[in-house]
This record gives structure tokens, sequence and C-alpha cells, in this order.
């Protein structure tokens, strides 16, 4: 049994797991009390079933995350044997190590309190960091999207795939390969304390190429906005960008448009936004699939 | 070493309790991301140290209990031996069964979320249910506060201490004792469904009493509100009330002074409001004793 969270975002890509499982879905019930608290309820028994709980953790991410939380409990207090949580979009997986003294290492936090709310597997989409998972003390698994989504992706000319920066090469060649495409990346620096974002411009073979940008996570658009003037400075013919998970914080499709970035293709792991730059990838049939393997 | 969580209303008390205990006290440092998701930091090493974090779980709760998770990791990853947890507030202490099928025990859930974070204590101020502390699988303790705001509550004339339900009744006697006051208490049923409340008009020897109202939290006002009402029906003569935790939700404030309610005092473990109604006493100095001599 499927069950659809709270979380914007969760409704549709749980629909689609569903579909792809052949079970049903039922969407659990929530609200929140007049002084704030969040309160979910799983409006039918789930005796002896397995429960696979959807939902993101989309904004607002700490109340995603209660909301998780909450659900595991019900699910199991609703009498399922086991509760699996889908978290197409894991929150705070960017914050995977202490960069400064005296920081929490915010993914081990949450993940273990996944755990302690009744969780005993988690299936998200491309974690920040693939080792993150370990924090998680049960079967933890991200699933890797690029092959799925170069399928879908319509793009034409001399490919070049290009990671904003080296943590993310791997997933620029997963994409490549898919896409019969070669593939490089450049070199990003951010201030840990300001939060600034410095891309060196390494010399890159992007003279008349057709570049697409692969990262995990689009944010506020600052890495890619820079990245793709950077790019059309050294002459490519046209620039796309392809990420899991479009966040898409303050004014980032603006500054993306800005930039000249012909489109963005992303999954359907967090809230959709209608933009003509923006075209989704629903990614609910390759999660389905892994859950049925696994 | 005491840290001040970033959660409104914990700067103050995390003072006076510091100040209680002769301890020095530092303020971690917090922020959200563009995106929606909290970071906190701990500014200096706590090696070898007990941390003592103080964050209220004030609304919005949710971040509340996330930041309170993220100072565990962020105190212990900076070298602290112990890390203690001061909640004077404990956000969903009130969802402490099942009332419904397929709800969840939130409570339960916020507190091994707590634990898993690495805290291996907990105090708070007086819980709604006290059997609830049994979820969290370290060292947790409940703080009354009665007998403590008893002795700062200036309230003349035959005094009775009523507790709005049979659920409150060992507050309203703890109250009462140390006032050397008389106690009783009303019937209130809440509609689990509607969440309406309807107090039965139980007859109480009400007349020309001085009334103080006791319970552990005030929300919306509606219970106090109603009670209130009825005891001026009953022929009292002055209602007062008394809490723990005054969240306030909504208007819980005019609809407390329409019914006629002559001062409401509450414990600091919420942010305070300024309104003439209001009356708030300082627990730190009661948290800092206990925290002592456990």
């Amino acid at each position: 049994m499927v069950i659809a969270g709270p979380s914007p975002g969760s409704g549709e890509i749980a629909g689609s797991i569903a579909r792809g499982l052949g079970a049903d879905v039922i969407v659990a019930e929530s609200k929140t009390f007049p002084d704030g608290e969040s309160y979910v309820r799983v409006p039918q028994s789930l005796e002896g079933e397995e429960a696979v709980v959807v939902q993101t953790l989309s904004p607002p991410q700490d109340t995603s995350v209660i909301q998780a939380m909450l659900l595991a409990d019900a699910v199991l207090g609703a009498g399922a044997r086991k509760a699996t949580l889908v978290a197409p979009y894991l929150a705070y997986s960017r914050q995977d190590r202490r960069f400064l003294d005296g920081e929490p290492v915010s993914v081990a936090v949450v993940l273990r309190a996944l755990h302690s709310a009744g969780y005993s597997a988690l299936y998200t989409v491309e974690v920040h960091k693939e080792a993150s998972l370990a924090h998680f003390p049960g079967e933890a698994r991200s699933i890797s999207p690029y092959e799925y989504m170069a399928r879908r992706v319509k793009v034409e000319g001399d490919l070049l795939v290009l990671a904003p920066d080296l943590g993310a090469v791997g997933r620029a060649e997963r994409l490549a390969k898919a896409l019969g495409a070669s593939y490089d990346y450049l070199v990003k620096h951010r201030d840990r304390v300001t939060g600034e974002i410095v891309i060196e411009p390494k010399t890159i073979p992007a003279e008349g190429k057709t570049v697409i940008l692969v990262d995990d996570i689009i944010s506020t658009g600052g890495t890619l906005a820079k990245a793709t003037k950077l790019l059309y400075q050294q002459g490519a013919r046209e620039v796309y960008a392809l990420v899991a998970h479009a966040l898409l914080a303050g004014n980032a499709l603006e500054r993306l448009e800005e930039a000249g970035l012909r489109k963005l293709y992303a999954g359907n792991t967090l809230p959709k936004r209608e933009h003509p730059l923006l075209e989704y990838v629903d990614l609910g049939p390759l999660i389905a699939e892994v859950l049925s393997s696994g």
C-alpha cells in the first residue's frame, strides 16, 4: 500500500509510483493545529501490509521531516508490518559534514530521526553524497535518475555534458554515456562563511557545442547561472541544464533565463512550477521499478 | 556550559538557567538557508564539557524540534561529553496516544528523535502526561512548577483552585496545597473529530470564591474562557488562571479578557507576549535547581 504524504509535491509522484507498482494509494489526512503543530492520520487499517510512505522533504523542510516521522508511527500503529519511506528529495543532504567546527552533520541527524520514527527502509533520488546514506541505520538507497532522464531529453547538436564542479563529475559521466556524448567539469569554490560561489574559467572545449550542465540540485540557481554565462563566453552554441531536484529558491528561474539557459530538465521530486524554461520528467516509474526489484 | 538555542523564547530562560547554575551561556548561531533549511552552529569548542542545550519547542514547533536535534549533533561534534536538552515547553505532548485509529503518538516520535540526535538526558516543565516521558530512551524529567509559582501569585480572598477537567486535578491539588486552598475540577469533553469543547455545568461551590483555574497549557483559550464564564454564572467573585505554558494561539487573550478573567499567570517557557492580563513567572531558577540536584 502506498501512502501519499502531505508535503508539497508528494501527491503526484506518489500516484505515479503507485501506478508503477500496481498498488493502491491512499492519501494521509493532515492538518495544522491552531498553535502550529502538525497532525497526520492514516484513514484506514494497514493490518499486515507493507506501507510505502511517499513524502518528499520539500519546503517547508522541517515540517515535511516531522510529518514523515509522524507518518511512520501512524502506519505502524495502523498495523503495517513494515514502514518504508520514499523521500524523492532528501532535505538537509548538502550539510553532510562539518564544514566549520561546531556545525552539525544535519543529514545524519535527519536520517537517524527518520529511522527512530519507525522506517526500516528508505529510498531517495540522487542524494547529494551517496556516503551520507550510511547514517541511516537500516536499508537505504539512492536512485540515480540520469540515464532515465537522458531518454527524455530532446537536445540536438554536438553534445558536451558538464558538471559545475568536480563533486558532480560522476553525474556528468552517467548522463554523457547515456547520451553518447563527452563530458567534463568546471572548477567551483564556495566560501563557507559568505556562501559566495566562484567558478574559475577553466578552459573547456565548449566552442560550437551544445552543452548540458548536470547537477543534483538547483537551489538559488547561482552556480548554474554563472556556469551558463561562462560557457556562452567560451563559445557554446546552446546551454541546457538537467537536475534531479529543482528547489528553485528565490528568483532562480529569472537568473537562469537572464543567463540565457535554453531549458531546465528536472525530476518531479519537488512541487512543480509553471515556467517556459522548465520541463519535468516523471520519475515515478523509475522509483517503482527500483522498489519492485529491491 | 549552557547553550541557548535559537527558538523563540529560549534566550531569556537560558540566561536565567545559566545564572541559577552559575554557568556560562553561549548563544548558538543560527540561520535559515535561502531554500528554507535550518542551520545551527556552536561557535566554540565544548571539549570535555557537559552541554546543556536550552531550546524550548515553541512555534514554529517543527523548526524548533529540528533545530534542537541539529544542536545535539553540533555540541557532541564540538567535543561535549554529554548533551542534555532542556526543552521548557515540549511540543506535541498533547498527542500522547492514538485518540483515533491511524493517528501517530506524536510525543513518542519527537522524544525518540531527540534521543536519536544525541541527547542522553531531557528536562521539561510540566509535560501534559508524565507517562509520555517513558518514550524517551534516556533520562527524562518533567518539573512541576505549581508550588514555585504559588509563591509568586498575589491573589486574595476565599480561594478555590479548579482544574478545567479531571486530567488536570493533580495540578489543582498541588497548587491548592501550596496556597492552603481547597480544590475541585470541572467536567470537560472534547469532540475528537471537530475539536469542540463542552464543559458540563457540574455544580461546584464557587459562590463568593476567588477561583484560580489551573492547567498545563493554554492554547486557543477556549477551555479557560468557557470555564471562566461558567464560574461567574455560578457566583464566583473573581476568576484567575495559572498555567505552565502560555501558547496563546489566535485571539486567546481577547477571549479570556471578554470572559472576565482577572489575570493569567504563566511560566516563561514560551516567548513572552505583552498584555495587561499576563503575568509571567521566571522558571529559570527552578529549572537550575533541579538540574543541579539531578
